[in-house]
């Protein structure tokens, strides 16, 4: 039984605990839009308050995965094209004042959102995917592509600047040397390369794309704690950008101490003492330690 | 002429160079525990204080590697399996205080201690690593397997998060989609997937590991300068949390300038001109430079 | 039609828009030397000024690429060879002080240089490269090499530390493990391991390796916005060393936000449009957007 909900540019489907974001104009190969932004970031706060949920797929509608910002809305007008050019205001230092809320970036919205996530998050890259559609994909945990994938980080042939937090994810995920190739020169590469660099863990026929996804899925889904997975995926994405293994291990300790006397670390010792499948009774809606968040968000200025 | 030291739950041996710390608990697959935390650390500060250690090797007796943490020992009860949870008190404003010596994570002493070594470590992985069995390679230098290796961060199979700062480490020698991927399914994975993903440097027969692992412990002593080898060593993983290539150009310039007039530097030019192997008179324990170290490890809180 | 410029220790090439830096100490197989470091800041200098140059190749004349620092000089006194040894002073507290700018180390200087470079970098690893010939090459945008090429971080077997700030660029080209292993080892490796290890990007026939870096850097230059360029290689790099993505949303803003509304966007998206090849009107001379450099680089102490 497949629970399906409708927004106007994606629609979401939930069925075996497996969340998935459709982006859903597939007639302009899912090009980005204002609207968008706001369902995708509306989607995965939906996915991290139901507990149903233990995975999210990421997907195309059609023949496209995301076509990047819809270059055809501005007829040619960059400034409306990215949406933020007329917010500019001048600061009392007289140079351009870029703090303001308008001017945020819309698809670092979507992929600070993203890194955030409380499930894994796994992009089935369906088809072409180019600027936006490139970076939406870099927060999250695993790309598997279609041999008809084609993704490109376009944007110095478009003469704007890569976005999405591109630049802190992009050399994280491929290497600072792939990083930079991609970005000068906007290369659109195919599935091969996508495999060879590291970018995408695996590559399979169109139709063998989705239930490849959903498979891995499973596997991060079945047997396992939801909490724990919770804490892991934001373990592993936070501890990225912190200085010193001590920060981990301050966090490893409050994980420990107090996970280690949940329900569930009951029941996955017990289970794996009987040889049989757990059963995890703890919630990512009302159980997650209360250390959890054990980062902090810097500010946008 | 082997050298042996016998602790309770590992031995250790020393000959041409080489400290090997033999895990020692073979029938129970050399399950982690308190006694073997406090003895790894013990063999670590001897393998940096005796002058004829030049690398450290750590590998399992019996046919584990290490089985993770003891589960049979709290009976079901995971408080008692990772020993910390009698200790959690209440802080002024009612919550955990989880800042107590007491409840520090026992794996993420052994990695912290691992990360500060003044000799090169190569993990020898000859049979299965699960847990704290994984997690503690991750501060190794380098990963050498056997085809029976089996290695899983299993965490969330058990209802637990992943400890001994892996999330600091895992991301950084495997990349973060790979680290997400094996925290969040708790996949037990053989040496093919290990070699694939990076993790491990190469796969061996069992008989043909530790013998690969001397080989590759004799090029980083045979003709390498001590101190010159425990000061790269720390510079790589020190650098590798630093913002900015300036704070590696000033400890840089420290080094150039403090070793370039060192006894070594000129063993190390003059026998490179007379074309004969150098014999470098310098020694870890009296002639680290009066820099070192170069950074500050954070407190514990 | 070629336009040269000839130094003491290396001379430069531009055309078809391509700046080549040619080391020309062949005989020496271009070992590095005081005067060498003042040219190659020099020539980058240059680069980031001509707007005629959009990418910079480095390659060695002669059978080498860089042989490191010039042994010979100092007749085996190591601190003649690093230069730098005179000049360490006593500070108040009776230690060495290692603040003074004379002791900046000269390779870092190089690398420092090369890290903010406003052009793509290829490397064209023409021969050997060992000490500061192999760390020169790491805040090279891209590593490419001749089936000749031989690199060595052979630090350990001369007594001396690595340098040109190579312990905070090295394990992020290659990972730490490798970095590791080659810093204790000293290793000198061929292109088959530089490959293998994704330190290299590609290996070429000795006579097809500058055609090849210089079809990459066509690939990077045609069709391109040079001030897009300019900003995308410099934002990869310096969020490189940023703790959390939010650090690059602020930036992306601001740029999506500027540049949005910049001349190169409007040619940019009209030529997509009219499928055409673009023709971009902004300079990196003139044009770089008013939060341009959007870092601070530390000061050295």
């Amino acid at each position: 039984m497949v629970e399906r909900k409708d927004y106007s540019t994606i629609f979401t489907t939930l069925d075996e605990g497996i969340f998935t974001i459709h982006l859903n104009r597939p007639d302009k190969l899912n090009a980005f839009t204002r609207d968008m932004m706001n369902e995708m970031i509306a989607a995965f706060d939906v996915s991290d308050a139901d507990d149903r949920v233990r995975v999210v797929i990421v997907t195309g509608e059609g023949r496209g995965f995301c076509a990047g910002a819809d270059l055809e809305r501005g007829k040619g007008d960059g400034a409306k094209v990215f949406t933020t050019g007329d917010f500019i205001k001048k600061g009392p230092d007289g140079k351009n004042d870029y703090s303001a809320e308008e001017l945020r970036d819309g698809g670092g919205r979507v992929t600070l959102r993203i890194f955030d996530s409380l499930k894994p998050v796994i992009g089935a890259i369906n088809g072409p995917a180019v600027g936006i559609g490139a970076t939406m994909q870099l927060p999250m945990d695993v790309r598997m592509v279609s041999t008809k994938a084609r993704v490109g980080f376009v944007f110095p042939k478009r003469g704007i600047v890569p976005e999405a937090c591109s630049s802190w994810f992009l050399p994280r995920v491929v290497g600072i040397s792939r990083a930079v190739e991609w970005v000068t020169t906007g290369r659109i590469f195919d599935a091969e390369e996508a495999i060879a660099t590291g970018f995408a863990r695996s590559v399979h026929e169109p139709d063998d794309l989705l239930p490849a996804a959903r498979a891995l899925a499973r596997e991060m889904s079945e047997n396992t704690s939801p909490v724990a997975v919770a804490l892991a995926r934001n373990m592993m994405w936070k501890m990225l950008g912190e200085p010193h293994p001590m920060m981990a291990h301050r966090v490893d300790s409050r994980g420990i101490a107090s996970r280690g006397m949940s329900a569930d670390v009951k029941e996955g010792v017990q289970s794996f003492l009987e040889k049989r499948a757990p059963n995890f009774p703890d919630k990512v809606s009302t159980d997650m330690p209360d250390y959890f968040p054990f980062w902090e968000t810097p500010e946008y200025r």
